[in-house]
């Protein structure tokens, strides 16, 4: 499985595609947005913070440990560090698998896992 | 919910996003595309027919029925019919939803009602 994974402070930009092979039939994306409201508080965005050396091993061994369960021919994944105004995307993730199933597995999965163990956190303006 | 349907054949161009509004947290979009196997058979590509004005109307109901258990706010579909090439795209969706478990619900669940559903059918060049 191609791995990609990225910690940007600037605007997400996705890439164009380069497809993993001519078997894949799925690509699944995700885009996560802040939101102008955070545990029912108005806000004008998120910052957000990483220990981002630890950060890439541990979304590594998240996509490595999916991949059985879930096979997928590549993964790209890009965090936003920093201020992220609100409307703006603070993740970006694209699974490519020869069929949806795993592709969608793979996928909302490794955003439970991330939230659950990647050193990555948010902090809203009013704290 | 806003909700736009097409059948093109030509190939699909993603739009520019039109955010639903400030409390969409979640993108979620889907592209299938056409693998150069099918049913085991090496192929060019497959050739998808609709009956296009049914078609529209069966994708907006089950879009329509599905809001309730999966509340998005805006769904994009576009469907392409003709002649597609291995490697080209079929079927590209996109919903905007607060949150991610809708926008992955509806999604997935949209996709298995229109394969079930929808009169839109392929042929492979070797049939």
């Amino acid at each position: 499985m191609r791995i990609d994974i990225a910690f940007i402070s600037a605007p997400i930009c996705r890439q164009p595609l380069r497809s993993a092979s001519l078997e894949i039939g799925a690509i699944a994306e995700f885009e996560g947005i802040v939101r102008a409201q955070e545990n029912g508080a108005h806000i004008e965005g998120l910052h957000y913070e990483a220990y981002e050396g630890m950060a890439k091993k541990v979304m590594r061994a998240i996509f490595e440990g999916l991949a059985n369960e879930h096979p997928c021919d590549a993964v790209e994944f890009i965090h936003r560090l920093g201020w992220v105004p609100v409307g703006e995307s603070s993740l970006y993730i694209r699974v490519q698998s020869k069929h949806r199933g795993p592709a969608f597995g793979f996928l909302q999965e490794c955003i439970n896992r991330m939230k659950k163990d990647a050193p990555i956190w948010k902090v809203n303006q009013n704290e």
